[in-house]
């Protein structure tokens, strides 16, 4: 029967784009923070839409689960095999269409890193408003379907926000598509909306139109010592108020700061220690500094340090950028991606502190968008009573259980913490409807039921 | 039988909130445009989540199809009976709740008006970012279901990108609620995006958590004379690269000057006449005029007219605010909202003038969302060979057959003119599975199938 299926899948793709062999199937097997992952049944590798509904038409005659894989930087298990799935490589649907100028869109195959996406979005004078660490690995594809966040959704909103358009292949192996880049386009229900962030199990991305924004030169960076979360809060909420060149807002404490410089990826630019750390930037056509000056002026914070150049510029990004490579550095953390309230945001960080006794908790997030990354330290890796206590927090807090990250294998238990038994059916009837053999990635997102 | 329905929901709502006298009810039937409505079987009008579950009960019960209803400011015949359904009004769920400063957001019921909720925003120094001609009337409930857009798209994307989260009753009478206002929260489908714009067909919006914009104090207007569409086209893409104030670019063509002056609702400013007109509205904290004129001095434009002051302002908006008035001065006209990718918009509109042998075209529209409202005056309102015509050029043209307004009893027959089999197929899926029974809406954007 394997061999079927493989002789099948060969028919689509080309022999050798179907890879049994041990070793070259190794590297498709485990997640990056090898937490996650299984033995494949096989690994294929289409190039086209075609060839993708080809293989998904072959997998599902043969009864055969699958699991779509992109750039594999996924921190949930969303994109690696579980046991005996066949899994589908988009990779090398990387085609970039040429952006159009005057839509500034641009239709970008699943296989398209995002930092290929950056650069050609910046050769035509404009940007991609997504952005985060994994951009040399991270696909187009992966992107949309975990519906992928990073530090500018404050400024520009999650992937879901530049998703013009999608084409995918459903689980009987049939091509929706939407590429034509309509703004306004209310022509029936918007599948590329229930798409995103379905994480592989309603459909397979197989292209997207994306949106751009203005490529924007001019930028001022800064970050403010203040008093905590309640503060950062504050001051955030100033800065939105009068500073409309805003993009990112990143908050870091105490423990976070003294870990970075611990471990040499950075160094706190204050005379003395504070309990927390906003680091603010602005991008503009013209130079936004004026405008963050002002709002700095009326501020009451403890300190500022502000960038005058591009080296002091990466040397308070070098405290946020370096703060998770610090923490790897410590072993394998508990990391949890959550989002709260932002009103609750205080009592939450001061909520896991308190019910996290045993560990070294460090928090940092995108305080814009009320995500935190809890990370707890010195610990052992595979005890999740900790996760169970701190995203039990979040739920009693209003939040959310993934913020950015999905919800994957790692959280399909926890779902119902954030999400009610209404919502939940509501989920597993579009996915029995969409897919009712269950052929696509088994497991992630709903618990079998 | 229907006693016995109109007792069940009288013990939901209270008597006097069942409506079945034909006086009352006939303001409940009929659309504003005269064009759609039936007979309602009863018109039930709930005051809370509670009670909209409970009519939604109580109709599954009976097997009594359900429209939902707003403010009935729908041009597609999508919130009115076509005969014998039972009509749920949210009018009563008009609470708003208290700005979240902090978070930027407001949580508001199903039935206020966009107009109280423009209202409510701005008191607490924020504004709501859509906007259009019918905010007296149109509430929160009917424009996520519609996906309603407007002037403001350009900018602030459309009602889609305004729900943070969503209150709704499925089909079986069961609540799904995401109210907390998280703006990253990726922890399974997300069932508020598939509801925008699903026209009441798959549940009923009870509430809505929307974000809310910095409200901009500072505007300033323009209007430009040029060549054609292929110029306001141009004249849009260089305005978008270089004014970030940009809020709203709105096209109109000599026909639509015309009509206007003539059935005396404003007055070309030009002193000679030109092909087309686009008006342009900038905002901003600070005067955006600099901002405007420098890009107005690098343009190649026939002319240009700025208001320097309110009066002169009002005076350019009116003649794109009295152009659907002075339509209507002409008789019924074929209405018909469409959008084309930007590229193909020049093409299409000399399309539509050419198709349309008989009749008069009146063109006019929001150029930088591909957004056109076609205009035919002097036809037979009940003949649709015209609407037809324009609806098999927009698929020609790779556009939408429903930009703004939706496909509701309308268009539903010609959904499959940009619509695939296979997305239409996969929409019907969902609708099986969320409403089985085909309660909901039943003959709204999607013909019985």
């Amino acid at each position: 029967v394997a061999d079927a299926l493989r002789a099948a899948l060969a028919a689509v793709v080309g022999d050798a784009h179907v890879l049994a062999d041990r070793e070259l199937v190794a590297g498709y097997e485990r997640d990056w923070t090898g937490r996650f992952g299984g033995e494949a049944r096989l690994v294929v590798r289409p190039a086209s839409t075609e060839e993708v509904a080809g293989v998904v038409r072959a997998c599902a005659d043969a009864g055969a689960a699958i699991v779509p894989q992109g750039g594999n930087t996924g921190l949930v298990g969303g994109g690696v095999p579980r046991g005996g799935e066949v899994v589908v490589s988009l990779a090398r649907l990387d085609g970039l269409e040429a952006v159009d100028p005057l839509a500034a869109q641009v239709t970008a195959g699943a296989g398209v890193t995002l930092e290929a996406l950056q650069g050609h979005a910046r050769a035509a004078g404009l940007a991609f408003a997504v952005d985060y660490g994994a951009r040399s690995a991270a696909t187009v594809g992966g992107m949309v379907a975990t519906n992928a966040g990073g530090m500018h959704v404050v400024r520009y909103g999650t992937m879901r926000a530049q998703v013009v358009g999608l084409e995918a292949v459903l689980a009987d192996g049939s091509v929706i598509s939407r590429l034509t880049g309509l703004i306004k386009d209310n022509a029936g229900y918007d599948l590329p909306s229930l798409l995103v962030g379905s994480e592989g199990t309603l459909g397979i991305v197989t292209r997207a139109r994306l949106r751009l924004v203005p490529r924007l030169g001019e930028r001022a960076t800064a970050l403010f010592a203040v008093e905590g979360a309640e503060a950062a809060l504050e001051l955030f909420a100033e800065l939105r108020r009068h500073v409309g060149s805003l993009e990112a807002v990143e908050l870091m404490f105490r423990e976070g700061i003294e870990l970075v410089e611990a471990e040499g990826f950075g160094s706190d630019p204050f005379d003395v220690p504070h309990p927390a750390y906003v680091l603010v930037e602005c991008a503009a056509r013209t130079d936004p500094m004026d405008e963050l000056a002002e709002a700095v002026d009326a501020l009451d914070v403890r300190d500022v340090a502000v960038a005058s150049d591009s080296n002091q510029r990466a040397a308070l990004w070098a405290l946020r950028e370096g703060l998770p490579e610090a923490i790897n550095q410590r072993g394998v953390p508990h990391k949890l991606d959550v989002s709260v309230p932002l009103a609750t945001l205080p009592a939450f960080a001061d909520a896991v502190r308190e019910r996290v006794a045993e560990g070294e908790v460090v928090l940092f997030g995108h305080v814009g968008d009320g995500n935190l990354h809890v990370n707890v330290l010195g610990l052992d890796p595979d005890d999740e009573t900790v996760d169970q206590a701190v995203l039990e927090l979040v739920a009693e807090h209003g939040g959310s259980v993934s913020a950015e990250h999905g919800i994957g294998i790692a959280k399909a238990r926890w779902l119902s913490l954030t999400r009610s038994p209404e919502e939940i059916a509501a989920m597993h009837a579009i996915k029995r409807a969409l897919d009712p053999a269950g052929l696509l990635n088994p497991g992630v997102l709903l618990a079998a039921g």
